[in-house]
């Protein structure tokens, strides 16, 4: 049967001051349209049924994690004791979904990712979870890049792979987040794609694969699994996450794996990394994005969002402004990579507003 | 004996957010000294009694005027039913002054300006105190022009008035707000100085030209002071007040008076007409002024203000960024002029916020 696992146990500060350190950005509504997190689960709906939509996330997260509001069962909702990057919160979430479905296919997929096209998103996620279920790899789905971003990861395709039904790709290299002028090669190159983060497996080539390149974590999730149901399980999986390493699903396994596919698909994905990337899914080039009580006036290609009282803004250009609770933000639109830096500084001074 | 009239009717929204209908300008602490209006009446301490100090303001900015705050008697806090420009608030002040005090010598002065140099201020505020005294004629205090304002009012001098003691002229002729080649013209012939706004005069200089220039203002105030000290007094002067024209001093005696003298004096004054003049006013040129929780990064000659929680900016330049209360202002220096029309917008929108 076909399973998603939504990964949400990251933290950041790049959309600070609405991501604060006990409110993720996947917690957030960035787009309007609700809590990144809900949204990712809402568009999978079509496609699958509630009780094979998984999270993972960090137990401080309980919190914003209702099953109710996300629409899935409670025992769907995986609390990791603390964070141990993404190859963990995986393989917890194979584990519990192998106890259910041993034949399972899995897509994981970040929960702060945007997409536009949602229509061709679950037509690449179900050819994907088709086609990692018939070969056994491990798949991924690639963006055609729309410009030379610097804050992706890469992926190369090589050859065709298969019947020439589906354009299928075997996968010639990972790149992670290259300089400009590399950037600029890829994309004149044709031959590369962004990494959107999802990757689609079989649940038994996941675990054999972790027992091979991960398997202190297998070791660790089986010992602490052999007490499931019971009253030691949170006792003991709190043991296992703290003898766990801390280690991506990308290092730990996808580099270490031959033979990845990738599927080439433009759903109009972003990973809303920044104000900026949000500005950009949001608006067209050179408009005016606003949230709640804003007045522009004068103003081109600004991002202002106001959570409470009101923002008026005379005569900017190219600027984020921000305010969510007892902070404001302001930067250029080209800087805001440095609201990372901006948070840090903030917490600091004032631990209670970062 | 020496008296002054500090004019504190003034409304006006240059200052939003932190300005508001119900806080004008005159009672916010723009400097971090304190409410101009209470550093406008400090300033004058040592040069005159508390009793002598007089404040003409509007009823509805009463809980402003805490008599202990300013320190001066209850008795010397005037309060217009309603405002009708100067020429009606200072007539109204000479009224309670002579009654007390026949042969006064007055000066007026706006209540919302800053005096960088408090020094040379009083001493030419005590040099024009005397000139007037001793001549019976209004005195106005000239600043010469650092730069081609335009938004201030001139003054041309004429020739030297009397003995060549202490530099006093003859007014030539007062300009309003010029355009920016006129107001260039000015700085340059070296005889223009800016308006301060503060005038010195003889009581019974002041009565004679009210009589003459505004005799319906002169004819309102009598007969409602006939019943001075009676229940009556308020209700009279209530009603006086509805009958009276709104006409400036400026316009309704001064540019009627002839024999206008002018005493140039460069006391380091700004009449903090907009954000961007507070900002000239507090800090070096290129430099960043602060008030409250604020931090900057890789910031440029901004002036950012909070009044509560934090406002976080970077790489911005040449901005203005205020919070006060439900509201923030961002707009870049040169526009400050804007920020009027922007309170206007807002007061549309949200007259709570306005």
């Amino acid at each position: 049967m076909d399973h998603v696992v939504v990964m949400a146990g990251g933290s950041g500060t790049r959309f600070w001051p609405e991501s604060r350190l006990r409110r993720s950005k996947q917690f957030l509504n960035l787009t309007g349209q609700g809590p990144m997190i809900r949204e990712t689960i809402r568009r999978l709906f079509p496609l699958l049924r509630k009780e094979t939509v998984w999270v993972v996330a960090g137990e401080k997260d309980a919190p914003h994690l209702s099953p109710r509001a996300l629409g899935i069962p409670s025992r769907n909702v995986l609390l990791e004791p603390e964070g141990r990057n993404t190859a963990p919160a995986v393989a917890l979430a194979v584990a519990h979904i192998v106890r259910r479905d041993p034949g399972a296919v899995i897509a994981a997929t970040p929960s702060d990712h945007a997409v536009a096209d949602e229509r061709s998103f679950r037509a690449v996620l179900r050819d994907g979870l088709r086609v990692a279920g018939k070969t056994g790899r491990f798949v991924t789905l690639g963006i055609p890049p729309g410009y030379p971003a610097t804050g992706y990861g890469y992926i190369e395709r090589g050859t065709p792979f298969g019947d020439g039904g589906k354009a299928v790709y075997n996968v010639r290299r990972f790149t992670e987040k290259p300089a400009l002028a590399a950037a600029r090669r890829f994309v004149k190159s044709g031959r590369y794609l962004w990494n959107s983060g999802i990757f689609l497996f079989r649940a038994d080539t996941f675990q054999d694969r972790l027992s091979r390149f991960l398997p202190e974590v297998r070791a660790e999730l089986e010992s602490a699994f052999r007490s499931f149901g019971k009253n030691g399980f949170r006792g003991n999986l709190r043991a296992a996450y703290r003898r766990m390493p801390s280690i991506s699903i990308d290092y730990g396994i996808l580099e270490k794996e031959s033979g990845i596919l990738v599927i080439p698909s433009d759903f109009g994905w972003s990973d809303l990394g920044t104000w900026r990337s949000l500005h950009e899914f949001l608006g067209k080039p050179g408009e005016n994005v606003t949230f709640g009580n804003v007045i522009l006036s004068d103003c081109r290609n600004t991002f202002v969002r106001s959570d409470r009282g009101i923002i008026a803004a005379v005569g900017m250009e190219d600027v984020v402004v921000v305010r969510s609770g007892d902070a404001v933000l302001i930067c250029p639109k080209s800087r805001s990579e440095e609201v990372k830096r901006i948070a840090e500084a903030v917490r600091k001074k004032n631990p209670d507003l970062a």
